[in-house]
Formats: structure tokens, sequence, C-alpha cells
């Protein structure tokens, strides 16, 4: 078994630290730690934490994409949207309802919602595969959908609080 | 084996021939009758093919709501939902998406969305259980959530245009 420091996605991880300090980047640490119901991961760093969210090439040409996601993958996926919508939650202070829909073969969409209006829409492809290349492209990606969300809530203000 | 004729579900499905006419089960017949690839259904009527829509009290209760919901069952939830979203496109003129997210305790949500509005959203419950005591009441169910959905393009035609 690899030790956390041997494993090559955590060095990796920690060489671009300035991602980690991004609001969204605290928030999916915070909800990746609230899945540790027994406290395991108490010592863990958040960049030893989120290495799971990095995949390299090679690892993701190595996933097939035949049969079901993995469940692993899927609870990834579901954190980071997750973590998109608390962050724009805390950003926007309104109530944002989150849909996701996702096919057997990977493809799916996800739905961000505040009353009215659909703060954010992404479709899903690839799904098996899902992980970032490095924690950077990851915090990068995560605060540039936060962005979008926060800039359609402040088009439509009066139907985000219909 | 049951003839059509002789089940009770068809009989009571023809009884109430009122509701059959009505925009969205003619939409849903016809979505029904689109998953008939081998042209085995083609002469049964609309009454008959949209029987399976119903579900009496006793039936309902007989089915276990623990495990996945049965995929006939879910065919038919996606169907009804599909129609309503048909339906609304063929009011509306608009391009109507629809996102179904269905849990494997049978509790979920569908939204239909057009640009940036949510134009319907309706939790779902009980997916297992999933039917109508009588086609009527399929029919006035289907026919409520569309005019709930042209009611709020009209309170947001510019969003739904956005």
């Amino acid at each position: 078994m690899m030790t956390a420091l041997s494993d090559p996605r955590f060095t990796r991880a920690v060489s671009d630290d300035g991602s980690l300090a991004t609001p969204f980047m605290k928030c999916l640490a915070r909800l990746v730690r609230a899945q540790d119901s027994y406290g395991l991961w108490k010592d863990k760093c958040d960049a030893e934490l989120l290495a799971n969210f990095t995949v390299t090439e090679e690892q993701r040409r190595a996933i097939p994409i035949i049969g079901d996601p993995d469940p692993d993958v899927l609870l990834r996926l579901d954190l980071f949207y997750a973590a998109v919508g608390v962050a724009i939650e805390e950003r926007s202070g309104l109530l944002i309802s989150r849909t996701l829909e996702i096919s057997d073969e990977g493809i799916g969409r996800v739905l961000f919602t505040t009353r009215r209006l659909v703060v954010l829409s992404k479709t899903l492809r690839d799904v098996h595969r899902f992980g970032f290349n490095t924690l950077g492209k990851c915090a990068k990606t995560g605060t540039k959908l936060i962005e979008d969300a926060i800039k359609s809530i402040e088009a439509y203000p009066d139907v985000a609080r219909a």
C-alpha cells in the first residue's frame, strides 16, 4: 500500500497550493471531511483529502467507459457539484436546489435552480473518467462555475427571488 | 393469461372515455406507441395501451417499496413526464428540457426548463407505486401540470426566451 506522501497524486496536489485557499476548494474540503464519519481522516491535510480529485492522462485512459461508472467516481462528482452549490449559496445568500441526472452511459446534466431561475446548467460527459489534471484545474473549474451562476443571478434578480 | 377485455383495468379505463380526447392523453398515447418497435400493438386502442397507467388501491398496496423501483414503472413514469414535456412544447412553441432525478428509494424530482426559466418543478414520492386510480385522474394530473407550466411561461416571457 502506498503512503500518502509517496503517492504521485499527493505530491502533485501539494505543488500547486495556491488553489487550496480559494473559497470553492475550502468548501469542497469541508464536504469531503463531512464524509468522514469515524474521524479517520482527522490528521490529513486538505491537499491529501482532495488528491483523489486529480486523475492523470494515463490513469484516465486506463478507466473503462463500458459499464456503470465507479461508485467512488460518482461520489466525487456528487461532492464536486455539491460544493459548487454550497459556494453559490454562500456568495448569493439564496437557497440553491441541485438536480443531477446521469445515465448508465456516463452522460447527464446538472441543474442548479433557485425559485424560477436556472442559475447554472451543465451537460456532463465522460462521467466514468471524472477528475482533473491538477488541483489547480479543479479549483479553476469550480470557481468559474460559481462565477457564471452569480452572473445569472445578478442578471435576473427578481426571478431568483420569485 | 388475461385478454385485454377481461382485464378490470381495461374496462375501467374505457368507461371514462372523455379523458382520452385531451391533448395530453393523445400525446401520451403517441409516446407509448413509439415504444412499439415491432408493431405488435397496432390493433390496440388508446385505452388499452394506457390501461397500465392505472393502479387500483389494492394493487398499489401490494407493491413493495423496498428495493429498486420496477423498470416497467420507471418507463411509465418517464413516458408520463415526457408527454408533459412534449405537450408544453406544443402549447408554448418553446424548446423544453427535462431533468429527472430519482433515488433508489423512489424519491426524486423532475424539472422542466427552457433557457433560464424553471417552467415546472415537481417533487416525486413513492415512485415504486406510480400510477393513477383512473385514466381520468391521469389526464387531469397531466393537464394540470401543463397549465401550471404555461402560466409560468406567461409570467416570465423574457426569461423563457433569454
